[in-house]
């Protein structure tokens, strides 16, 4: 329901914008609708119509939408910014979405906002800019409340009760040593039903979810996903001190953003592919992926080009060829679509790889031989040819067994190179099952028409 | 690190099963591993040795296991457990979990595997089933920790010591009237810095979100990564009275399915494509797609069979037409594919269609004059005819808009029309792709070449 407001408040503010009534927007942005609606608003508005409404929101409200804003978009607003104002939106921000977002900035403005804030703070963010981005380190948060293994229930209970606010997401207490060295965690589950006068060393949990600063964040999602997590300490790897904890709302993130990322890549977009990019930025983007494809629709002529003998003697086969590259490619995808999931997934291993290529190959065959039928059956009609028919089921079977082993194999092959294979997979797929698709039916009709 | 476990964990059991070392794989399924990897380790194994290892689990540890198994395969176990058997199971699981595995299963058997449960939880179970798998309702669960809004914090402590435990991700206590209608949360963090006298009246938080109980999952989702849940209640649409609770441990898996949802669509696979099926269910599952995507080709074939005569008199042609049909399609999936992402997330209305499809046919046409001038140039080169060269650079921008045209509107009127615009759009624009790179191609060279 939230969700169709949002469409909703976009139009009356579309509306008001083209008329002018700037008094009822200014009153949307700045508190009449909570700020995640806002930052929602600004992401679903084309470049002139959001920088138009940014206007309008006051100075005072800004750090609070931008902390709901994806990085990219809120980026672009914070370079506008002079340090003043960004020392003062930083104040906003957990420290782990000021630290993705500070590295957007360039060096010197990063350094004068880490000098304006506390020690304590700026010691903080510094700590997150010193893990890459995509790591346990850059996605952990340092707002972690730690108590010692020695005490008793009571005194947590009023420790805890010194403190005016817990932080957001505190599922556990971390138990450390004097060292900080983490030796535990105790869930607010447990302690809550814990007898006062009980010690936290003996109701602790020992055998908890312990995360390395550098493990790849794509693991850690799938670690909250396989134990259900809501948040996770993270520790050094090497002195094994507790640094900080990661929670499900930044995972959420991650698992959002990595399922995409295999959809986008396979059309040729950028992960962080902003709906409403402006004309110039999109023209760049796709214009590479053009000229990609390019090449292989010129590979895929090269190779009809050989067969121009052919072609200028028997015209139906200009007619029937873009139906053997087009099968092979629709069969081809499929394969690739399900294995670069899997290995997504962490499903695919040498140890099934040989039951998959088996698998994907006889499903190849039985649809190969189906289809082939189906094909040659219509093609003895409309040319009636029979010779043309046996071809076109040839040269489809063909294709569709070439299609099956490149699906498989090649997105296997590409990670172990370390390319990613939802972004190389479907080109270089495309590529072969076009000019094995040419390539059969053009030379089978070249051996046996001829 | 857990991750490169599961498939580590995979080749010592495949390789212990063809040296038929059960008794080491035994002792890894019943009690060495945690529950969660051998859900994996099952996930990640083709049917034949699947069904060895489910074998090898002890009855005791079955239920355990299922919990974490993915809904389709658990299914699939459960349809061979006898009743007794499924009672057993049955306890390991939360009710939401339960109930969307009774509707895998005959319902003469979901009706004595009811009957065998405590009346609680019977009641329970059948609330869930009594709403749609994919709304609110049905991926709730019951166990709320519900108190009145008179107590102090005291006595609401002393309650929960009560307990033994309390349920997992519970970060919020729900204040109910006598009715059990919702008046308001109170966040384990807020209960924790509270003062033993204070009342929750005057603590508990009210503006709060509380979902609906029709409210669909995929709403469910975008509420809880706006707002940033790890719980929220559920209340029935009419009385207003409190069901149960949503954790954000199933909201997880529904935004992974949400997301891999459009891209397994666009290749024509089904949500629950099990990377490991059997040979049979994919044949069946893939040669739909193939039969789909043949019209499409055919209806290409067709056009071209029209310019017979013409492709007769110019070989060339035959040769560069599959470069216009592809351009088209490439430029018109990235187009596609954006804007159903954005129809995913809930970005696209009628206020930002108009400058979408500006923008997408400014896009357009640029990159039409951009590649049209080198494919023209490298035309011009290889045939050695400035006519060809004219012709397939027209072809080009015409198709480029057309592309861009059908990428932006197609989803958008099959999602107003409510047909999927991830599982109709790629084929549906294929098609147009097809259509008009020929026709435009091959139509121009007849006026102008003949």
């Amino acid at each position: 329901m939230s969700e169709q407001n949002t469409l909703a408040h976009l139009q009356t503010v579309t509306e008001s914008l083209e008329s002018g009534a700037t008094m009822q927007i200014r009153y949307l942005l700045n508190g009449a609708l909570p700020a995640q609606d806002v930052a929602r608003l600004l992401e679903s508005s084309p470049p002139k119509e959001r920088k138009l409404l940014w206007e309008l929101i006051d100075d005072k409200n800004e750090g609070e939408v931008l902390q709901y804003l994806s990085e990219d978009i809120g980026a672009q607003f914070m370079k506008d910014m002079n340090t003043e104002q960004l020392v003062a939106v930083s104040e906003h921000f957990e420290s782990d979405d000021l630290a993705d977002l500070l590295q957007h900035l360039p060096e010197t403005v990063v350094t004068e906002v880490l000098a304006s804030m506390s020690t304590q703070d700026r010691m903080r963010v510094e700590a997150l800019l010193s893990y890459p981005e995509d790591s346990a380190g850059g996605l952990m948060n340092t707002d972690t409340i730690t108590i010692r293994p020695n005490i008793t229930v009571d005194i947590v209970f009023r420790y805890l009760r010194r403190h005016t606010e817990l932080p957001d997401m505190t599922d556990n207490l971390l138990v450390v040593s004097r060292s900080d060295r983490l030796l535990g965690i105790l869930p607010l589950t447990k302690l809550l039903v814990a007898d006062t006068d009980e010690t936290i060393r003996d109701i602790m949990e020992t055998d908890c979810t312990i995360i390395d600063a550098n493990t790849p964040v794509n693991e850690v999602a799938q670690l909250f996903e396989k134990m259900d997590l809501v948040s996770a300490p993270v520790i050094d790897s090497e002195s094994k001190k507790l640094l900080g904890r990661i929670t499900i709302d930044d995972v959420v993130d991650v698992i959002r953003d990595e399922a995409e990322h295999s959809m986008l890549s396979m059309a040729g977009l950028d992960d962080d592919e902003d709906t409403f990019s402006p004309i110039f930025k999109t023209t760049k983007r796709r214009a590479v992926w053009l000229g990609i494809n390019l090449v292989t629709a010129f590979i895929a002529s090269y190779v009809i080009g050989l067969f121009q003998n052919t072609l200028d003697q028997v015209v139906a086969l200009a007619i029937l060829m873009p139906i053997v590259a087009s099968m092979g490619g629709i069969a081809g995808s499929q394969v690739l679509t399900l294995v670069i999931r899997g290995i997504a997934l962490n499903q695919i291993g040498a140890t099934n790889t040989r039951w998959l290529l088996n698998r994907e190959l006889i499903v190849g065959l039985i649809n190969g031989i189906l289809w082939a039928t189906v094909i040659a059956a219509l093609t003895a009609l409309w040319f009636d040819n029979l010779m043309i028919a046996y071809i076109i089921a040839g040269a489809i079977i063909i294709n569709l067994l070439f299609a099956a082993t490149t699906g498989t194999l090649l997105p296997i092959l590409l990670k172990k190179l370390g390319i990613d294979p939802a972004l190389a997979g479907s080109v270089i797929l495309t590529t072969v099952t076009d000019v094995v698709g040419f390539l059969s039916f053009l030379g089978l009709a070249t051996i046996f028409l001829l």
